[in-house]
C-alpha cells in the first residue's frame, strides 16, 4: 500500500516551521508496512488543495491531509474536501459538541458559536474522535482510495493517528508484516555505538534492517524485519536483539520507543526502594522536573532545592561563604557541599547536585561558559565530575540534565 | 514570482530526517519576494521525478530541485533533467574537474574516475559553481521557466543558493516585496483571539493577510503584506499592527517569533527591579527551569523549593501538619502557605506556588486528576486560583507552568 502526505498551511511554505508532522506520520506508516511515495506541502488555497488531492489520488491508495481544520476563516480544508467529493450535505455530530463543551468546561472557557462548526462534517466523512482537541478527524473512502484529514496541532494529530487512523488501515487492508523492535540507548553517540556493533550489523540477514535515530543524548536503534511469515520474523528478531543487547548493555535504557533515562532511573529506584532529591543551580529545577515527568515519581522523588544565587546556596543549603569565596559557586567544592546538604535535609538515599555556567556570558563566575560540575551524594560518600558542555545555553542545560541522570543510573546499578 | 521546491531521496519519505533544507530555501526565497507555492518530497525514481517536474512547471515560474546529484548509480537527478529537457548532448567542464581535484587534495583523497562524471552536465544547463562540494549546481531556462538543481548536502546547497541562485533570480526578475510581522500572544486560544479581532481582520486591505499559528498555550499571529512599494507596505503594516496590539495588548508577549511568556516576565522583572522564587509540587521544578531558560535570569530569579511530598512541604517550607491533614496537600490553604513561606525564606518580591494532581491516578490525594492550585504571594498578600487542566500528565504540568507565568505577568503589570 502506497501513501502520500499533504500538509496544508503557509507556515511550512514560508519556512516558519519545519514539517515535523510529516516525519512523524511517515515513520508511523512505514512501521505498519505502508510506503510513503510523496510528501507535499501546499497553501491554504482551494484550487491548490483540489489539484493536490487529484494528483495524489492518481498516485497512491492512501492520502493523509493535515492542517486547515481550525474554526477560523483561513481554515478551508473541510469545505474543500466536501467540494472534492461533490458532497453538499453536512451532518452535525452531537457527540462532538458534547466533547467540545466538556473540553471547554474543564478549562473554564465558555462555548462559543464558532465552535459549533467544528462538529459539522460532510456526509461522506466518517467522524474520527479527536480526544485532545475540538476538530474531529475525517475518513473518506471513494473509488477504492482512502483520504484522511487531520488537524495540524501535533499532539491532536498523533492522538488521532494512534487511536483511529492506524488501527483502521491495519483492519481494512492486507499489509505485509513489518516488525520493528527498538533498543533505546543513552549516553553514547551514534558513531561510537556504530563502531561497537559493526560486526553484528554486517552479519544481519538481508530481510533485517537497522536504523539509527539519534536525538539529544539518546540514540534509538530500530531493527526491522519484513516478510510473509510473522512467527519466523519474530524468532529472528528476538535472536538478533539478544545479541545486540549483549554488545551494548551498559548504554541500553529500554526497549520501548518512549524509554528514557528518567523512566529507567525511576524503575531502578522503585526496585531498590531508594529515594532521591536534587540541589540545582545551572539547571534551575530541570533535573527535578524531568524526574517528575514520570508517572509515579512521588514514590522515590522527595524534592529539590533550586539555589540559583550564591545567597540561596548559603541560606537554603548552608554552603559556607568561605567555601564559595575561595572556590567560586562553580566548583567541585561547592557542588559537593550542595549534594551532601540536600541529601541530609530531605533524608534521601541519593542526592544529585549541579552547578555551572550556561552562558551566554561568564556572569558572576570566572568559569568558562559550558563548565559544569555534577555531584552525587549517597551513603558511600560523594562523587563529583567536571564537564565542559560547550554552548549554547539550552544545550548546556539539557546535557547537564542528561549526564546527571546517567550518573545516577550508574550509581544505582552499582548499588553505590 | 512563484516557486516550488522538490526534494529527491528516500530519507525524508521514511521519516529518517526532517526536511530542513526546504525550510531554509523557503525562508531565503520569501525574503527576496518569491512566494513558495509548494514543497514536494519524492523518491529517487525517474518517472516520479519527471511527473513532479511537469506538475511543478504547470504551477510555478521557478522550480528548485535538491538531492540526487551524487556520483553513484542511485543518484539520477541529472540524467532525469536531461531527459526532461530532451537534451542528449553533454558538456564536460574542465574547471569543475580542477575544483574536484583541489578539494580531494585538501583531504588527501585520490581523484577517482567516478568523479569525472560530476563535471559533465547536459548542454542546456548553466554550470553553477559548488564551492564546498563536487557536484555543480545547474540552472535551466526553458519556456520562460527556471529550473535549478542543487545537491542535498545542506552546506553545499546553502553555498550555491547564496552565491549563485539568489543573485541570479534577483538580477533576472522583477520581484515584489513581501513583509511579514509577528505578534506573539499567550494565555488565550485561537478562537477567543479570532473573536476579539474579527472586526479588524475583516477590514484588512486585500494585500495584507493574517495567519494564526497556535502552539501549547501560545498563538502566533503572522501579518503579511505583499506589493510593489516597500515603504507603503511598511507604513500599512505598522498601522495595522498598532491597531491589532491595541485590541489584545493584555495577551501580547512580544513581536519576535521567539518571544515567550518567560522572556516577557524576565523583561518586566528587570524593568521593575523585582525578584521572584517558586515553591513547586506538581510541576517538580519546571516553572523554575522555564524561568532559568532565559539568559540573564540570575538577576531576578533567586531559587525554588520543590516539595514533592507532604513531609518536604512540612520540613522544608514549614507547612503545618494540621493544615495538610485538614485540607489535603492539594488545596488553596496549602498552596498559599507554600507561597508565603517561600517568599519569606528567599526574600523575594514575588513567590509562585503550585500544587495539584497531574495523574494518571488520584495518588495520595482525594482530588480529581487535573486539579491545580496556583498561588502568587507579594507584598500585597497572596492571590490564589483553582484550575482543572484535565489530562494527560504532561499537559497538566505544562498548562500549570504556562498559567503560573501568566498570573505572574499580570501581577507585575499591575504592580500588585
Amino acid at each position: 500500500m502506497n501513501a502520500e502526505i499533504i500538509t496544508i498551511g503557509d507556515e511550512i511554505l514560508i519556512g516558519q516551521i519545519v514539517d515535523t508532522n510529516s516525519q512523524w506520520i511517515a515513520i508511523a506508516l512505514n512501521k505498519i508496512g505502508v510506503s510513503v511515495m510523496q510528501i507535499t506541502s501546499i497553501q491554504d488555497e482551494e484550487q491548490h488543495i483540489l489539484d493536490a488531492l487529484k494528483e495524489a489520488e492518481a498516485r497512491v491508495d492512501l492520502v493523509i491531509v493535515t492542517g486547515g481544520l481550525g474554526p477560523t476563516n483561513d481554515d478551508i480544508t473541510k469545505k474543500t474536501l466536501a467540494t472534492y467529493f461533490n458532497d453538499s450535505e453536512w451532518i452535525e455530530y452531537p457527540e462532538v459538541i458534547e466533547h467540545i463543551k466538556a473540553l471547554f468546561k474543564k478549562i473554564n472557557h465558555p462555548f462559543k458559536e464558532i465552535q459549533q462548526y467544528q462538529a459539522q462534517l460532510p456526509s461522506k466523512a466518517t467522524c474520527l474522535k479527536n480526544e485532545f482537541g475540538t476538530a474531529p478527524g475525517m475518513w473518506f473512502y471513494e473509488n477504492k482510495k482512502v483520504f484522511v484529514s487531520l488537524p495540524g496541532v501535533p499532539y491532536e494529530m498523533k492522538g488521532l493517528m494512534r487511536n483511529e487512523v492506524l488501527p483502521r488501515i491495519q483492519q481494512q487492508f492486507q499489509l505485509p508484516f513489518i516488525i520493528h523492535k527498538t533498543v533505546m540507548t543513552h549516553g553514547q553517540g551514534e558513531s561510537v555505538i556504530a563502531g561497537r556493533i559493526a560486526n553484528w550489523e554486517n552479519n544481519l540477514p538481508p530481510f533485517v534492517k537497522l536504523a539509527y535515530l539519534p536525538s539529544f543524548g539518546k540514540v534509538r536503534l530500530r531493527v526491522s524485519a519484513k516478510g510473509e511469515n510473522k512467527q519466523e520474523l519474530e524468532r529472528v528478531l528476538k535472536e538478533q536483539l539478544t545479541a545486540l543487547n549483549a554488545l551494548i548493555s551498559d548504554v541500553v535504557i529500554g526497549f520501548d520507543t518512549d524509554a528514557s533515562i528518567e523512566k529507567r532511573v525511576g524503575e531502578l529506584l522503585i526496585e531498590q526502594r531508594k529515594t532521591v532529591c536534587t540541589a540545582e543551580s545551572i539547571t534551575g529545577g530541570k533535573i527535578a522536573a524531568t524526574l517528575v515527568s514520570v508517572a509515579g515519581a512521588s514514590s522515590y522523588f522527595k524534592g529539590s532545592f533550586v539555589t540559583y544565587s550564591a545567597e540561596t546556596k548559603q541560606s537554603v543549603l548552608g554552603v559556607s561563604v568561605n567555601l564559595i569565596e575561595k572556590h567560586s559557586v562553580v566548583s567541585k567544592e561547592v557542588v559537593e557541599a550542595m549534594a551532601v546538604s540536600a541529601r541530609k535535609k530531605l533524608a534521601t538515599d541519593y542526592a544529585i547536585a549541579v552547578t555551572g555556567n550556561a552562558g551566554p556570558t561568564t556572569d558572576v563566575t570566572d568559569k568558562t561558559v559550558g563548565v559544569v560540575y555534577i555531584a552525587l551524594a549517597s551513603k558511600k560518600g560523594v562523587f563529583t565530575e567536571e564537564f565542559n558542555f560547550g554552548q549554547p545555553r539550552e544545550k548546556v542545560i539539557q546535557r547537564t540534565v542528561n549526564k546527571a541522570l546517567e550518573i545516577l543510573q550508574k550509581k544505582i546499578l552499582k548499588n553505590n
